[in-house]
This record gives C-alpha cells, structure tokens and sequence, in this order.
C-alpha cells in the first residue's frame, strides 16, 4: 500500500456532528469498522483512511441536511457511490461523513422520445441498461466496474466505448447537486445544447466530489444499433497496432471500440479464459451501424489491418461469438492477476494525442521489463488512452517503491508528449502531484474556483487540489 | 433598438489606462469614434454601448499587459473577435477597452495525425476551413456568421453540424487564456480525453469573455467525409416535420444537418433565390458517410418522410445541387429581410428538448401572427434549436415592445419545456433576465465562480451574470 497523507482533523466539530447525524439518521447512521474501512478504501492502491461514520442517504433533501450539518461544524463530507474509484478518491484524509448515496437509486424517467433519462445517484451502469434494454436504447459509457453513474459522472469516467460515444463529460446533459452550503442547484434544462451561461454540469463532471454532491442526473441515452459486428486482428508488433489504429482514426471509420491488448495481456487472458488467441499484440473491435454499414466498416479496418501485417483477423455479427470474445477482454483484470498469484495489481492510465500512442507504449514495456514487472497494458487505443495494471508484492516496500516509480514516470512521460497524466481515471490523492506539472498555473484557477464554492473545505478535502 | 443598461464608469481609472496603453501600443491604440462604435455594436438588437478605445493585440503576451494595465486601474476590458454576437455581447456597458484579437490569426499548427490543429483566436471559421481542405480535413462547427474561432468558443457557438458533430463545447481540446490579473493558463493538453481536475476547457467556453480571455485554441478536426449526400423534402405541416425529425432522430441516422424552414421562410428563400420550392415547411439535410452509406441513410431517411405526408423528396450526391440548396439556406436572413424591406431583423433563439419541437414552434407561429409580424423561423431542429427572425421597424417603440414581449414569451415557454433559453447565440445582456428563470439558484454559483475568478469585475462586466 502507498502511503496516504492525513490532513488535520476537527476533531470535535467531528464529535458535534456525528452526535446531530446519529439523531438524525437512526439505523442509517453507521460507525462499525467494516463499513467505515469498506467507505474509505476502495479499490485504490492508496493506503485506507477510514471516515468517522457513514450516513446512508435516501433523497436529495437528507443529502442537503446532512451536509449542512458538517457545514455548520466545518466537517468533511465525503459522497460515496459503489467505492470503484482508483487514485483514493474517496479517503477520508481529515476523517469526517461519508455519504453513501447507494439507496439512492432510483431511474426517475426514461424520456425515450427525447432520448434521455433522470436517475439517481446510485444507478450503476448495468443496472441502468438492464432497465433500459426494452425500449431499445442503452447508455454507453462503461467503465470496467459496475460503478455508480454519480460516481461515474463526478470522476469524469469513460471506458471502451467511448471512441465513438464520449465521455460522461460528453453524456451528461443536466446534474442537480448539493453545494457545500447545503443549497441545491440544478445546472441545466434537458435541451440537448445550451448556450446558457458558464457550464456549471462540465464544472461538476469530473470535480470529484470536491464542489458539490450529485443527486439527480440527466443523461443523454443512445438507441440499440440496428447491427453490432466485433473483430479481432494481431499484429506483428505494439507499433503496427497502434499504426493501424491511426489510420482508423484518421479515416474517419466510426469504429464502436477499438482495443489493445499486448502480448502479456493475451497470454494471461489465454490462459484464463482457455483460449488461444495468438500470442502477440492484439486489437478487439466492436462496429456498431446499420447492417450494411458494420460490413463496410470492418472490410475497410481490414484492409487497413493488413497493410501494417495484421493476421488472423475475423469478424462477425454472431452475438455469441461477439460475447465470448468481450468476456475475454473484461476479464483482463482477473486474468492478469493470474499471472502472479497473491499479487496486487495497480492500475494506472494515461492519454496522449494518438500519434505518440505507439512510442510510449512501446516505451513503457521497456521501462516496465527494465524494473522487473509483470504489468500487462490494455488499452481504450482510439483515443490515446491505456492502462499498465502493474503486478506488485504489496508488502515489499522495494516493489512499492519502485511501482511508484514507474507511475511517476508513466504520467510525467504523457505530460512531455501533450498527453495527460490521467485519462479516465481521475485525480483523486494518486495523481495530485502530476495535475500540477500537467497544467501549472491553471490548478492555481482550479484553487481559487474550490475556495469560492467551498470556503472551508469540507467537500470531499484532500483530493484534486491542495487548497 | 432595445435600450442598453449602462454601469457607472470609473472614469479617471479608464483616463489613466487610456494614457499607459496609447503610449505601449502607437498606432494600434484608438479612439475614433468609428472604431469604437464598430467595436461597441455588433449585429445585435441592443443599442451601441462604444468602449472608450480599441487596442489591436498582435500576441498573448500582448493580451496579457493590456489586461495587466486595465486589472491595475480597474477598468473594464471587452475582448473582440468579428462582432457577430447577437445579444450584445461586446457592448461596453462600463465603457473601458476594447481588445481586438482579429491580428492574432495564425494557424500555428495543424496536426492531421491527431486530426487537430491549434490556432490563435481571430482565425475564422472560413479562413480555417480554406486552410484545412488540402489535408483532407474540416472543422464542422458553422454559426452562420464567418465568426472568429475565439468568439465562438467564447459563446459556445454551434450551428447546422452540431446534430451530428456537438457544438463548440464538443469540438475544443484546450485553450491558452489570459486571467483578470493577466496571468495566462493553459487548460488542457492535446490529448482527446482527460479526466485531469476541473473542466476549466468546458468553463471558459460560453463564458463570453467574462472569466478569462481566450488566446490560443486547440481544435479538434474531423476528416472531410468519403460521401456527402443533400437532401430536401416538403411537409403539409410544421408538425409532421418535425415528427419526422423526431423519429429520424430516435432512429439514430447520423444525419450530418437536419434544418427546418416554415413555410414563410420558404417563400423568403423562392422570392430571393429565385427558387421554386414548394410553399410548406421543408426540411434540408445532409448526410455524411461512405458512399454506401449515405446512400442508405437517405433511404431510411425517404421512408420515415414518407409515413408523414413528406413529399418531393430528393436526395442528390451532386456537389453543385447540393451547393444550391445550401447557399439558398444560408441565404435564409437576407431573404427574409425581403419580405420587409428596411426592416431589423430580431434574431432569437431557444432549445428544448425534441419531443416539445413541433408544440413550440406551432405556438411560436401563432404567437408572431397574433402580433401581427412577418417572422420566419429556421431551426437546426435535429437538437430542438430554432430561431426566429422578427422582422421590426426599429424606430417603432410599440414594435419594438412587442418584439420584446415575443423575446420573453418565447425564452419563458422554452423553459417551461425544460429547454433553454439560448440554445446557441449565448447570454451576453439580452438573454440575462431569463438566465436566472431557467437556472435559479445555480447563477448565484455563476456568480461566485465571476467572482473569485475577477474579483474587481473588468472582464466584459455586465454580460451573463449581474455581480
């Protein structure tokens, strides 16, 4: 585990509010060890700090109440969604309330006509397109947990499909939150562009947590595509599919997902999911169209793929077949673990414009295989962007170190190629001292925008910006 | 013309500044009553509020030590692109200084491999369009002015691609700005997605000046399509046209433009462009795609028009008739000046979400004629965008009056859909009493994001939000 750093505590505003809470909030006010360690760890690397209690909230209204109760006692306020989160964005640095949003989650409407829906906080992902499957739509942005779509939307999440779709910046039209005062705003209607004053909904995408707490949410919804075709291709090197990849992009194919793995990726998911997929760098592809046009799309990336010496590439509409090979690739992760039994695996991601895409991945093989690691790299390729989920012995500080090492220079690497040190992940307390070499001055304007709108820093303090 | 409010002035502050800023910049500080009434007036309905000078920037840095001056003596600064803003937006309500960027109009690079390009903000959108054709490329964000690239971030422009291509929000990576104090940001690197901290990309586009002046713009570009196929199709009503975008809409054909012309505007297109289009509301499109695929869309297309009484449709891959039909659309302002001539023409504009398109614009007709004025409306219907243009005698205070009753009654109905009350010409004075009906509470964090971020209140005061 990395250490996390501990800011100071209010130690009897704390005392003050939790005794308000707990009256408040009855059996839904919980301070056990289990459920405050479950609230302030997640699936980070970072080491855990663990809120003082955690507040189950049930409506918008408790949200407000709850948060102007730590407001009057200058408390932190932590909101916490499904805690899939991976840069410690939900630790609780100076202890205080987390506010777990769960129960709150409910699909308020599904204006199909408009292609949009209002949910709750709590709505995770599936849940949503398990709702939404009937009326022939679904909402397309699919980070690899099932998290919430509050979290989501606070973390400014993507996933595979975002190429195509977007971002949550990109897809959500409307948020209601609760700002540190305990106000409720609504940032926008549900028309599908504004030019209504500063852009408070992209303000809060991506804010995690730190400016407000989302309780409503307004999303932009995608129908079912008439024809859906997934495809495979390997390639003889890193370079060549991160080529190919270009030349999709640049060609304007409208491709759905388009995916790297590298050859360590392939060998664990082969020997995890019992195939036997060729041991080099792969690309999975989704298509989605109409039934002619998914054809089209997949004999152009064809013939793209054999020009840079893609082989064994196959394409196909069989829903199965489809699955089982998407199956694969969303078991990266498990199957990675496999490659070294009893090891943690820390994931860290960076973007850059597609054209430095082939140089620092090949990059960071080298630096990885120089260190010593297993880190296999998976990447949301059409984009720029991809994962090293490095293989550490958690408990061997010279691993840690030297894993912190490469993440450091994995983001700064990005940095000096135009490139991001986050591209899905967000900020949280990982990548806090990278945000500052990224943009400079502008995190001074990132300050001055959190003391306005939180002046005694309660939302969710420690995170994105050291104010 | 609508009255303009004016702000009280400080007046030895702007004297002081005048003195400082006509010796740093010679010939390219001045005063002439010309210049600064073309400075102060734009084609916006809001009587001319000139600056006290106009200073030509050739440079961020010079942008930067004119705001320095003005942020000392605490003088208004308005930054200026073409002058094509619509509701006042570089009116100077407190007087002070006008920065013209319309030198700083490099393209400084353009990276086809990333399909991007970075550019200073007084390039227009036809300058880079011109530029960018030999490579292949276009950027599809079209308001129908020949607008800098700098005013339409700054407004959050769109235009008749933003159904399948997003408005500026959509389309700008990163900017380069200079702050009230004159220091100068960067936003955001090139990457195509980040999830870096707070969206101040997102934050300064659409706000019009008044929390940063943009310096630099990192576009994205979109590859000019295999395929571009027009199409045009009459209706016997404004409702089945819209109940065909609707459902072209729901059914997911990326149409490329799906623009609407009542039918009064379509006897305005036949009187000028010697057209005989017939006199019902028409329907233009565009489709974009390989050249199967717009094929097929214009099929798709044909069959859901025709279930609505659609007829004459034709669809045409024949650049010059698709020119033909667009110029006569682009024509469209000029062509209803004709129906009046010497008259204004009042351009406003609303957003609200699809399923309400067809309800509103019918209300909307009735509404002009109750009122007794010939006003046509066009929309970029696909996003629930439409524009009225009411044709006034601007030295009539009762038309006027009444063009002002329209105005409101159109923003309140708008809202009252859950639309918006600007769906694309932006805030600046006319729009501000609705600003506050549409987002209540949430322009008092507007409000102290202006405030925290120009605490003396000299960028552009006076326009979004009242501080």
């Amino acid at each position: 585990m990395a250490k996390a750093i501990d800011l100071p505590r209010n130690e009897s505003g704390i005392q003050t509010a939790m005794g308000v809470l707990k009256q408040q909030f009855g059996d839904r006010f919980q301070t056990s060890a289990s459920v405050r360690e479950q609230h302030g760890h997640t699936t980070t690397w970072i080491a855990n700090q663990m809120p003082d209690a955690v507040v189950f909230a049930k409506s918008t209204q408790e949200v407000s109440d709850i948060v102007k109760v730590c407001a009057a006692h200058k408390v932190p306020v932590i909101a916490f969604g499904t805690g899939t989160s991976l840069e410690g964005h939900v630790n609780a640095a100076a202890g205080g309330i987390s506010i777990d949003l769960s129960q709150m989650n409910k699909i308020i409407n599904v204006h199909s006509e408009d292609l949009d829906c209002v949910i709750q906080p709590g709505v995770t992902r599936e849940d949503l397109n398990t709702h939404l499957r009937d009326q022939g739509l679904f909402f397309p942005i699919d980070p690899g947990a099932n998290a919430s779509l509050g979290g989501m939307a606070a973390t400014r999440a993507s996933g595979t499909n975002a190429v195509r779709y977007g971002t949550m910046k990109d897809n959500v039209l409307a948020l209601e939150a609760v700002m540190a005062d305990g106000r409720i705003i609504r940032t926008a209607q549900r028309a599908k562009k504004s030019s209504a004053g500063y852009d408070l909904t992209r303000l809060l995408v991506g804010s995690e947590g730190t400016l407000g707490i989302i309780t409503e949410i307004t999303l932009k919804l995608q129908g079912i595509p008439e024809a859906i075709s997934s495809a495979r291709c390997s390639f003889p090197s890193v370079d060549a599919a991160c080529q190919t990849v270009m030349q999709v992009i640049q060609f304007g194919i409208p491709v759905a997902r388009i995916e790297l793995l590298d050859t360590l990726q392939v060998q664990a998911c082969n020997a995890y999911s019992g195939l036997d997929l060729p041991e080099t760098p792969l690309l999975l592809l989704e298509f989605h169209g109409s039934d002619a046009g998914v054809v089209e799309q997949a004999e152009t990336f064809g013939a793209i793929a054999e020009e840079f010496g893609g082989t064994g590439y196959t394409a196909t509409t069989s829903t199965e077949e489809r699955n089982a090979l998407w199956k694969a690739r969303h078991n990266a992760y498990w199957a990675s673990l496999g490659l070294r039994p009893g090891a943690k695996g820390i994931s860290t991601d960076v973007c850059v414009p597609i054209s430095r895409l082939a140089e620092i991945v090949v990059a960071a093989q080298e630096r990885l295989e120089e260190l010593g690691f297993l880190a296999p790299i998976v990447g949301h390729v059409g984009d720029g962007n991809f994962h090293s989920l490095v293989l550490v012995d958690e408990n061997s500080p010279e691993e840690m170190a030297k894993a912190e090492d490469y993440v450091s220079w994995l983001a700064e690497t990005a940095i000096s190629m135009d490139g991001t040190c986050t591209g899905e992940h967000g900020v949280g307390q990982g990548k806090m001292p990278y945000l500052v070499k990224e943009l400079g001055e502008a995190t001074d304007v990132m300050i001055a925008i959190k003391r306005a709108l939180d002046p005694d820093n309660i939302l969710n303090p420690g995170k994105v910006v050291t104010v």
